[in-house]
């Protein structure tokens, strides 16, 4: 068989999960936003890894096309003995990439096996344009990982709002600017630079008043050399104080003003004008608003070694009472690292955990011996 | 000639730095505590490494005994050709481990350097006790760097005080309890254990009478398993309030209850007591203390990725108003990792700037363009 072989053959027994528990691990190299994380391995009947993709972020091809791309030349006939394990149902929509459905059809794979449907309105389909097209199709294997891998994204696209990423920069007791209001700069270039990609990520920023009043920000997403990136997010000011006309932020016309302290409400409007992934960069109330409607999908949280003992707190109060009750993340090594280091800094990307661990977690058995 | 190479040659240009700079980055292996970092380098005259060493904490060999350990066997001639590079004036006292400078006078080396002088009363002398054995003796090679590397371990010293390891467990946004109290437990099984080698190495644990009171602590160290360690620390309560009579720490009568509210007292007791470092097990109160009097000379702080909201802040109040003054720290790699993760938990290993850094970092200017 003359395709690039990716030099991995899968066990006998056990082929088919391998090959999911492969394309879920390659999903977790994406990063995530606008789109779920997905991953795709196409397997030849004897197991071995022909060819292998993922999901790199709105804009670039989907896991199966990723796939596909790198798939050498096939006859009908060898194609047709193929297997496909992706790890999200195959679109069907042609939205900035062709629809993912078709290109497997074309490819002349005989085989689809997907973790989990995709039920969102724009993509479904995909299942039933495969099956229609005489592809064996098969649903569920690993759906439960699969699952709860995008748990958040899921969540986000089932209450039709944007998926939401929250910027934080404080020092290690949780301050994000001294008593005399001084934040300038609280973590280094490193840090601001590494926030830039997520800025350049995201469709929408939003910040609040306070922070435009404050800083009069111009919320680009920039370079480390200071150039605009070629994509830009609307800026984005919730908050009932109107934004004065000479307001860096207003830039080339980009922005918005909702004038609301409703959280929901300003996703609820992202969404109608089609944003998918928005960033929340603050300050602490519009940080604290969202974390305590549940609305923060993914944290970067950027820590700069040192302390203050006082001053404007990141987070203020979330109506949690009790241990048991405290919001629970896991380090997210998805699109690289979960914990990193920048310059004297470090950064941790956070994932909220899934409920159901939740209060697994904070109940956990302490093995350690009785007495402190 | 026969002795065991450690399989690095220096260049000839810089040979001696060289030597020096590698016996610095030996120094950086060990654990912080009662003694300082030292390494030693061994080096033929042709830039042959031939051992090195460093100090593996209080109560192991001291890094010249431990490269002299490693030398294979030598004739008087040999060994007189050899130099020792030590970031740390030899002693020349008989404590634990035998005096230094008896030890490479009987290995008959010609030639020692050394990058700072030891200025405590207990061990200082090595340097000229040297020269009287008629060895070739030079001080101050990179000794900023190594005066740099124990600047805190100087300062302790100099104060006639413990060195102090101040252990803080809390939340991403810096609370160590709820709002009801509850805080058992916020860090996992394997930060605790960790926490556990830190109390195993250190000679006091100090809290305050608010977690006596609150915990009831046994505040020994102990084995993952819950055996008690070898050796255990003495557990020393400050605070105005009486130890009850069934308090846990108790146990075998290795305890002290100090009836004040200043550190340095305690500190002074300690140090009268023969107790060269202390562990600072808080709770808030006492650890804000320490930090508000400048007397914690590293720290590891333990974080559970979760957050309150509210609840008890780790740090209180420290004086600081703008952030220019914030208490700034790095990452200290000394004996391990500066940053490591614990089951679901990170911890940070911090070591205060030396104040020379601490300014230019808070004025650091910015290279990212103007406007946030
Ligand atoms: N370190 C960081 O990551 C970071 C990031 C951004 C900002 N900051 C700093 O944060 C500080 C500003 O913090 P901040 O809290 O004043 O600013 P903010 O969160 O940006 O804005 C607060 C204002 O937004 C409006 N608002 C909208 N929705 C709200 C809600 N649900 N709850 C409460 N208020 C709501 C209110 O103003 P109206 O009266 O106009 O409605 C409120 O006063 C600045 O010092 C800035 O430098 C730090
Ligand atoms: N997460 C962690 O790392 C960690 C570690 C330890 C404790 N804790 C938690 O911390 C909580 C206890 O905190 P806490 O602040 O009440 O306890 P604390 O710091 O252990 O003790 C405070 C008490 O110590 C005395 N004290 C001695 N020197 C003082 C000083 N310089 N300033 C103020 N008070 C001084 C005072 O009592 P007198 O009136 O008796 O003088 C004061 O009420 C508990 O919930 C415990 O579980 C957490």
């Amino acid at each position: 068989m003359s395709p690039r072989s990716e030099g991995i053959v899968m066990p006998p027994a056990g082929r088919e999960r391998a090959g999911m528990n492969l394309a879920l691990q390659l999903a977790r190299r994406g990063p995530r936003g606008a789109n779920p994380l997905v991953g795709a391995v196409i397997m030849a009947p004897d197991g071995t890894v022909l060819a292998t993709g993922y999901h790199q972020g709105a804009g670039t091809p989907h896991a199966e096309a990723d796939a596909l791309n790198r798939l050498g030349p096939l006859t009908r006939a060898e194609a047709r003995e193929l297997s496909m394990f992706v790890t999200l149902e195959p679109c069907n929509h042609v939205g900035r990439t062709g629809a993912c459905a078709l290109a497997i059809q074309e490819a002349g794979i005989g085989r689809v096996s997907y973790a989990v449907p995709d039920e969102t309105d724009r993509a479904a389909g995909g299942a039933a344009a495969l099956v229609a097209a005489g592809i064996l199709v098969e649903e569920g294997l690993l759906g439960a990982e699969a699952r709860e891998m995008n748990h958040r994204w899921f969540a986000a696209r089932a209450a039709g709002r944007p998926f939401t990423t929250l910027h934080i920069a404080q020092t290690l007791d949780g301050r994000i600017a001294a008593a005399d209001g001084t934040s300038q700069w609280i973590t280094g270039v490193e840090s601001r630079n590494h926030s830039h990609l997520t800025r350049a990520r995201a469709e929408a920023i939003i910040i609040g008043t306070g922070t435009l009043l404050a800083d009069d920000p111009k919320l680009t997403a920039r370079t480390p050399e200071g150039v605009d990136a070629p994509r830009q997010p609307r800026r984005v000011v919730m908050g009932y104080r109107s934004i004065p006309a000479g307001a860096a932020l207003r830039g080339d016309g980009n922005f918005a003003h909702l004038p609301t302290h409703d959280p929901h409400e300003v996703l609820a409007e992202l969404a109608s004008t089609g944003i998918d992934h928005a960033m929340i960069e603050g300050g602490a109330s519009i940080a604290t608003a969202f974390l305590a409607a549940d609305l923060v999908d993914e944290i970067w949280l950027y820590q700069a070694p040192m302390l203050l003992g006082g001053g404007r707190k990141a987070v203020g109060e979330l109506g949690i009472s009790t241990l048991a009750a405290a919001r629970r993340y896991r380090l997210d090594e998805s699109g690289g690292d979960g914990l990193i280091r920048l310059g004297p800094d470090m950064a941790l990307h956070l994932e909220p955990l899934p409920a159901a661990q939740t209060t697994v977690t904070g109940r956990m058995p302490a093995s350690a011996p009785q007495g402190a």
